[in-house]
């Protein structure tokens, strides 16, 4: 382990499409059972894209990464504690919520604490003095005390577990919801790095049919290879998409419906594969759009249920990293990552990501590897 | 006990608004399980009105009426239990599950007894020689093998444990879709018969805040008698409806949404009444509408669920029965009765019912009491 800097650096994000910029913050002593993690790795995910090409508001200035492994450099005083209350070492490889939630306010305490009233999320907010180091595009991150950490399993790699906290919670959160898939008909609408994971983890729960749609002609041919027993054309009519699903079902239509995409017209397809008494779970909505249209007497005389997930819940992130640890030599995770750039080329690898469009790429820190 | 007729009468419908003919049918000999009820009292639910005046499909001719209490009047050689196995005796006061369902096919295996594949509802079948004594508007009607009978407590009147296979047990099902209401603000859209039941229903559970929406005056007086802390005008601007909700919660919005108008504006204006993490059950919309527009945005992230009933399981008549027999004396369910006819003024029975409109009106067998 080698001695806590003085300071770290982090690519600090000023306004949409302007370059990002390589700065120095002190470390700040630690009080109470705060800790600082060195980044090992972070993942660049869509929506650190979205924010970085004004496809969405963003409060500015801030340090952009949410999906990150890390490992414990410093703590405070009264040393640091996973989330389940285990005390943490120094050199412990972790990984931690993206959302910080007070555990204590109206919606934390009724099982919400995706909407805590006090919530705070690493990577999307505005950076002001003492309160900087709060993103994964950095050399360190500061872990408030109640932040909601996890150990890495020693099996899964950085750059596998690094979108552990945010695309493989929420899948997790996603099938939650869902409820039991086991010997059931999955239909994944949407295969980038959200959907395929939603494949995956369907399928090593024993889901007996995971069919994927997907236009992408690459993306369709991975989901193959995340356990998608069938991959069906998302460019299709939703009439042929909808045959096609019942010719898989002897005629029923589909248990489950997950949604990752978001958009309406297939939001409004997903919803007309599901058999009687099907869920319908939506992750991907999470930009504006037109409304959907659904018609109510279906929903009722076919018994549907239609359920909203954003972000998860902290236990959502044990199940993610219990998943990749199972499941890390069954799914070809790791080629995921479509590249891997130091921090101080992290304007390059956001032109990357934009442009070849890889379900991740990967900022390694150049901090020197304990 | 009186011995048991050769014939039995029924209303028979054989076309929307033209008048309902009293018919005789032989009473069959019983084989294995199946039992003979004698109606002691059925009551018009709103759908039946909607068949009979042509606002929906019904296929004739058929005997309406689903909604019953009867008795045990003859068992086949096997006797006839209730719906737990319980052995039935003659002269047991009992209710019945609307839907026969099979309990071994591809749906009843998978605790959607609803969608039996082969489903019969009493008092919505087309009826056939020996397969006509199957509507609650008749001195009799026929309990094939499988029927989920359930006693009627001794304390639950006549008129009152009536809806209970309809309204009653369908309430039931919508609470248990929204799960636990204790000390939530439950909103109920619509005071019919269902929706002051679910008022009730939601008030004996313990909802520290029932809120009914109602345009109608007089429905809007009953709710308040039924467990609504509040009632609202139904007529009123969305925008109102919202404001009014919000200012009740704290700002937060409504755990709970329970739909029972099946209006388009109605579910839309329900929809906006939730709070994070709300759960909107809809039981309302069994009939063509336009479709609703919702955006998915806000299912997302706003972590909503919106669940469709339609029909119930056994258990739900079970949980309704012991509903009504614990509430009896707490809520006036006696007054939703607005008229009770014999059957042989069975066609005034429904003229009444449709130009008063009362929650419900009943029509008694002019056969003896036993």
């Amino acid at each position: 382990m080698n001695p806590l800097p003085d300071s770290s650096r982090a690519a600090v994000f000023h306004a949409p499409n302007q370059p990002l910029t390589i700065e120095r913050f002190p470390l700040p002593a630690l009080a109470g059972r705060e800790a600082i993690a060195r980044i090992r790795c972070a993942t660049i995910c869509g929506s650190d894209l979205h924010s970085y090409y004004g496809r969405r508001l963003s409060p500015v200035p801030s340090v952009l990464g949410h999906e990150m492994v890390g490992e414990i450099c410093a703590m405070g005083p009264e040393g640091a504690c996973d989330f389940q209350g285990r005390p943490l070492a120094l050199g412990d490889r972790v990984t931690w919520s993206t959302v910080w939630s007070c555990g204590a306010c109206y919606y934390c305490t009724r099982g919400l604490r995706p909407k805590c009233e006090h919530l705070m999320k690493f990577g999307h907010e505005r950076i002001a003095a003492g309160r900087d180091l709060i993103g994964g595009l950095a050399d360190h991150c500061i872990l408030r005390e109640g932040a909601g950490i996890f150990r890495v399993p020693p099996n899964v790699p950085d750059t596998v577990a690094s979108p552990a906290n945010c695309a493989t919670a929420t899948v997790a959160a996603v099938l939650r919801a869902a409820g039991g898939v086991e010997s059931q008909t999955v239909v994944v609408y949407g295969a980038g790095m959200l959907g395929l994971t939603a494949c995956a983890m369907a399928s090593a729960r024993g889901a007996s049919n995971v069919i994927a749609i997907e236009r992408d002609p690459g993306r369709a041919e991975l989901a193959g290879r995340f356990g998608a027993t069938i991959v069906l054309d998302g460019s299709a009519p939703a009439d042929e998409i909808r045959q096609q699903v019942l010719d898989q079902t002897e005629g029923r239509g589909a248990e489950f419906v997950l949604e990752f995409t978001g958009i309406p017209e297939a939001i409004e397809c997903g919803f007309h594969l599901l058999r009687f008494g099907g869920r319908f779970v939506m992750a991907g909505a999470t930009f504006p759009a037109r409304p959907i249209a659904l018609p109510a007497e279906q929903i009722v005389r076919r018994l549907l249920r239609l359920e909203g997930v954003y972000n998860y819940q902290p236990e959502d992130l044990a199940t993610a990293l219990d998943f990749l640890s199972a499941n890390v030599s069954r799914f070809p995770f790791e080629s995921l990552i479509g590249g891997a750039f130091p921090l101080d080329q992290v304007q390059e690898a956001f032109a990357f990501a934009e442009s070849a469009r890889p379900p991740r790429v990967a900022v390694l820190s150049a901090s020197p590897r304990s």
